[in-house]
């Protein structure tokens, strides 16, 4: 490990944006429309957070870097698609995401729309392109991130916080939306950065399992305090939103203080949970610390 | 072959019917109204086109049965998924479905968003679970469902549509579009069935494509002549739709009866790719009639 965390970080976020830009389609090729809007929305922003994780838990195995970065950019293709759809009309209707108009707005609700799937195809396209894991570990990968992204997952977590609007929910009821609605593609992108380097015994499984867990939730109660806190220039989106949309927070439940010190808390759950691991967890570390201290 | 082609497609349509209700997540089990709705716009309806085609094309080369029903279903659910996105407001804005209220009238519209989302995800979650086909052709047959799915395929044929309303057209655009539309997934649908059963050799694709190709084309131009020419209820769906929105069609461009006679060269020409193949291909071979003579 020679680079210092934030150099590695840029080191990766910059490889992650060439990535993202040779596995999306070109914008010289038709559909043109469609291309361009799938690469104005993934391209330029973002903070990177999943291909982050899927680099650092690579590390855990020295896994084969084209492996990597197909994983990485599947589980950033996954994410961007759910923020695309997630910002449109029907569901919270926000006109700013990442600092910049959100695609129904820069486009048009069917595009966005058609974005949103073209990009979850092409998650699985990309994932599946990658020639140098063995297919039976291979065809576990996409089982994780198929897994990760619907019913079971993602898409199960927004239709739980669609139901929950208006309601007052208990912190376990909290806790198990956000695990499915972020939690399962932050433990997808762990999960796959070792798979692309190993098969996973039990215990290493259990450990990844409790890293992510403990990221997953800190992510989330770190994103409920900025939304309380923080303005919308600082966050690249609409500040306040969910106290505005009566959607229950770890900040309404708990309280702003206790909430800063759950993630705390879960910041230290992380690093106990890499304990086995020895240096090749730094980054993993590095990033627990990242996701809890962030400020946007 | 003692079954007649009737009674062949019936077993095959509850066979998939029988498979969809295990492939989906199921309604007991939260969040139960996104999985009530994912099960609500799947089963109980539809041709069923995409999954014949997959167990007729499994007939050539005697494909596992488990292998089949996973990629019979994983077609179906994103050809299903498409209907439940392209029928919400922002795109066609259509209110009957199979016969059926669509799901953001049956629903909402946040609620169709998340259906199509997940039942994307949970097709390549089924075809990825099949166990029974050597894990590097699983692969290959990830990669041809997520490439037919994407903006390589229905979601480009897609955005080529919403781009050419109220544009005149060319046959040949017009063709261009629908082969990326509807004709990728039953190209995807024919491959996959094949593949199911053994690798495929350049001339065994290259028939396989003539023949997809074809039947691609014949749906499409049929699809457009009943569009003209029959009631709603025949249909199950809207009818006289594209003319109302002016936008291009076989009918249009050629005229009603060029259009069916186009039908029946197409016919011809799948009979023609499937020379080489004998008696194995006979269901394929009916499923082409069927298409070319359908009323609905």
């Amino acid at each position: 490990m020679t680079l210092s965390f934030g150099d590695w970080m840029k080191a990766v976020q910059q490889q992650v944006e060439v990535d993202l830009a040779e596995f999306l389609p070109p914008a010289s090729k038709q559909p043109a429309r469609l291309h361009e809007a799938m690469r104005y929305t993934t391209l330029g922003g973002g903070k990177r957070v999943r291909p982050l994780l899927v680099h650092a838990a690579g590390a855990l195995f020295a896994a084969d870097p084209r492996t990597l970065a197909r994983a990485a950019c599947a589980v950033e293709m996954i994410h961007v698609y759910s923020l695309v759809h997630d910002d449109m009309p029907c569901m919270d209707d926000d006109a700013l995401r990442r600092g910049k108009p959100t695609v129904h707005v820069a486009y048009d609700e069917a595009t966005a729309l058609l974005v949103g799937d073209a990009l979850q195809s092409q998650a699985f396209d990309v994932l599946a392109g990658a020639d140098s894991v063995p297919p039976a570990r291979l065809v576990a990968m996409l089982r994780v991130l198929a897994h990760a992204a619907g019913a079971a997952g993602m898409c199960g977590g927004q239709a739980i916080d669609l139901d929950s609007v208006g309601l007052q929910l208990t912190l376990e009821q909290l806790e198990q939306m956000h695990q499915l609605k972020t939690g399962a593609l932050l433990r997808a992108s762990v999960v796959l950065g070792a798979l692309a380097g190993a098969e996973l015994d039990a215990e290493t499984t259990r450990a990844l399992d409790a890293y992510a867990r403990a990221i997953g939730l800190a992510f989330q109660v770190v994103d409920d305090v900025l939304d309380a806190t923080a303005d919308s220039a600082t966050l690249g989106k609409t500040a306040g939103k969910d106290a505005a949309a009566n959607k229950p927070t770890y900040v309404s439940i708990l309280g702003l203080e206790p909430s800063k010190a759950l993630a705390e808390q879960l910041r230290r759950d992380a690093h106990a949970a890499l304990e086995g691991f020895g240096p090749a967890a730094q980054r993993l570390r590095e990033l627990a610390d990242l996701i809890v201290q962030r400020q946007a």
